[in-house]
């Protein structure tokens, strides 16, 4: 299991890592109860306030868990813990203790009482503040209120979901683009 | 530039090329003008109907153009076009026509008059179904009509962006995890 330094890191910055589509953790907790779920369907919608717009089924124990508590962590988790992120995904939260099951390590946020999975290399804080798209298309637009980011290696090994059980890891990182870029498209 | 051939793709799956989360080209039309931009905040919302939110900033030259033709054109490029795709998010459709500037080729749709972009691998028709929540945060959540994806190669090499000029572009693909999954999870 991987055992990370973290450093605070501004939120407003936290597309570094979700905006290249990495499959997520999303930890919660309501009422002393706490799960874990994989989600896969989100996307950063503003960087002050940062905003994060994700689907979460209604079929997934975490739903009523997250909509009720009205706060969640979203969580990176790196190849070396790819076969956790799967079987976390096809297990419930109603069955199992996934933090018990699964041997993670629940931190405590500064700013929601749910839990941040340690073995994670980043942990983005967030609150519900939009819950008017959960009804119709199961969103939820999350603020991130506090990030917690690896000190090392400075980019994560993600993995990334493309459906029929196959995943994409995250290949090189290149700056050789960027003396193209005009500084205020960054 | 990549000469690709290309079938149907089922609209339910489009997925497979956008939950992984590489950067878009977002193609338009409107009133006989053409456009594109490029694009790295957008969700996959639903399989049936296939449904992909998308953030507009509306400083872009697309974004009445989208809003008021109802309709766009979600392109997948790779990473040989990759400087072609910063040089499209670096310049405004308010002073060129990309498609000319760019030597791209505006091939026609069969569901949408927004013009597919050849040179890439995958399109995807896109109607908008629901501008509700455009005013509050751009957001547009578009329907997939219609998907074409090239026949080869089988997976492609996207790009994904990270901010600060920074691109991860997408690394091996792999079915190692395959076995975990709950057929019903995939």
């Amino acid at each position: 299991m991987p055992n990370y330094t973290k450093k605070d890191f501004p939120t407003h910055n936290v597309r570094r890592f979700l905006e290249p589509g990495p499959i997520v953790l999303v930890s919660s907790e309501h009422k002393g109860e706490t799960n874990i779920m994989t989600m896969g369907w989100h996307m950063v919608m503003e960087f002050q306030p940062s905003l994060v717009g994700c689907i979460i089924s209604s079929a997934n124990h975490s739903f009523e868990m997250i909509r009720k508590s009205r706060q969640c962590v979203i969580n990176i988790p790196t190849e070396d813990i790819a076969t956790t992120v799967v079987k976390i995904g096809n297990s419930s939260g109603r069955d199992i203790d996934k933090f018990a099951e699964f041997g993670l390590t629940a931190a405590p946020g500064t700013h929601v009482r749910a839990p941040l999975i340690a073995e994670c290399y980043a942990n983005f804080e967030c609150r519900l503040v939009d819950a008017s798209q959960v009804k119709k298309y199961n969103m939820f637009i999350f603020e991130v209120v506090k990030a917690h980011v690896a000190t090392a290696p400075k980019v994560p090994k993600t993995i990334h979901y493309r459906g029929d059980g196959e995943f994409m890891i995250s290949g090189a990182n290149t700056s050789r683009y960027r003396r193209l870029f005009r500084p205020e498209m960054l």
